[in-house]
Order: C-alpha cells, then sequence, then structure tokens
C-alpha cells in the first residue's frame, strides 16, 4: 500500500493513493505556515481509525439485511502535553437510524473496533480506545 | 481533537475536522459497496504519517533558512495477511530539491520521524519505521 504526497503550499501536501486514487489535502499549523487548506495530520489519523470502523460496521448490518440509512461517526482524540504529542485516549460514538435494531449495531460497532479494525490495531496499545453506539 | 464522519454512499463518509475545519472523503472497497469516491482508511492512515514527518521537516528546514522549494513523501506500508490487517512495516521517502544541504535534510527527516512526529509516536510500537531522504 502505497500514498505519495506533494508540497503544494508553505505546509501544505496533497497525498494521492496508488491504490484507490483517492486524494486528501493536508495541511499544518498557522504557527508554521498553515493556510488552512486542509486537515492537520493528527485529525486525518483519527479520520482513518473512525473510517475504518464505519465501514466494518456498513459491512456487518449489510450482511444482517439491517436497514442502515444514516451512519455518523464522532471521534475525539486526547494528546500527551509533550513532544512528542501521540494520542493518550480515543472516543468513537457511532450513531445509526432508529430503524436498526440496537442490539445488532452495538455488537457490530463492537466487532469493528476490536476485532476487525486494522487502523486501531496499528495504534499503540497503551492508547486507551473507548466506543458507543446509538440510535437517533 | 474532534472530528464527525457522515455517510455519503455505500461506504462512503465525508470527514469533517472541527479544529481546521479540513474534510477528507473515505470510501471502501469495492467488496463492501465502495465507489472510488476517496482514499481507503489505511491510505489515510499512511497520509497522517507521511504528513506528520512532512510538517516537521518544513518546519525545521524553515528555521535553517534552507531553500527548501519541493518536497515529496513517498510512503509505503506492509499489512499483516490477517483479520485486522495492520501494518507490520512502514517505509518513507523524504525527497527535497537539490539546493537543500544533504545532512541538514537528512538530519531534520530524522529528527522528524523519530523525535517530532505525532502520528508516528502513536503507531503499536511493533511496526518497524523506515526512512530516508534524498535530494534531485
Amino acid at each position: 500500500m502505497r500514498v505519495r504526497l506533494d508540497r503544494i503550499g508553505t505546509a501544505a501536501f496533497r497525498a494521492v493513493a496508488e491504490g484507490s486514487g483517492g486524494e486528501v489535502v493536508v495541511d499544518g499549523s498557522p504557527e508554521i505556515g498553515g493556510e488552512g487548506r486542509g486537515m492537520r495530520p493528527m485529525e486525518v489519523m483519527l479520520t482513518a481509525i473512525a473510517s475504518c470502523g464505519a465501514m466494518d460496521v456498513v459491512h456487518i448490518l449489510r450482511k444482517q439485511r439491517e436497514p442502515l440509512e444514516s451512519l455518523r461517526v464522532e471521534i475525539e482524540g486526547d494528546r500527551a502535553d509533550a513532544t512528542p504529542a501521540p494520542f493518550t485516549a480515543i472516543r468513537i460514538v457511532f450513531v445509526a437510524n432508529a430503524a436498526v435494531d440496537g442490539h445488532k449495531l452495538e455488537r457490530a460497532v463492537s466487532l469493528a473496533v476490536e476485532k476487525y479494525c486494522s487502523a486501531t490495531a496499528s495504534l499503540d496499545p497503551a492508547i486507551t480506545v473507548r466506543f458507543e453506539s446509538r440510535r437517533e
């Protein structure tokens, strides 16, 4: 799996993935010349973790023919007050539409985060990952 | 640090970061309904790691008033052949323009990846991270 990044601004980079062809623009903090052109690197990392879980939740509920119409994922990361500033704790909330069976959603979220998600499995085990699900 | 993801396709999600306001579209594999609308989650994770290092390289070389004009980062990740499939090894190559001092580039890349990068510091220490730099 390969990604190539080219500098497109003082601290801005366009990343292109060889496999999917997908693109992401990342930008730095204003202190290093960031101009708000994209997410910061650690926000991109939270996106990887949340989306990895989300894909698995979609996959599991589709196989179970659950009427999944909407799915929102909110992810929050606490970081060490140091250099470097790795994540110390991550919380993920999965919100599905009310027609989805609550028990099946809970089970899918738990399997996704704890068993299937390759992004979570790539994290330092010292980082606490908490998750919950709800319907609305 | 917070990111919110909303489902915008079968396996596609739009992520918006609260802090920077940056957006990323992530999509799943074709097997789970992905339509090639964006990077896959693990490609997004490589993007986080590479861009984190890139920001620090830019920052260090700017402080040293090195004539950094272009910077390309190529990142490659090997994954376990299992479920989940975390990264087992990651290689990062930083390519700067020829006018940058080779020794300063090498030193900046080493500091960025090994000392400053919060994304690398959030990875499982079992993952091997190798890096190199060159000018062209």
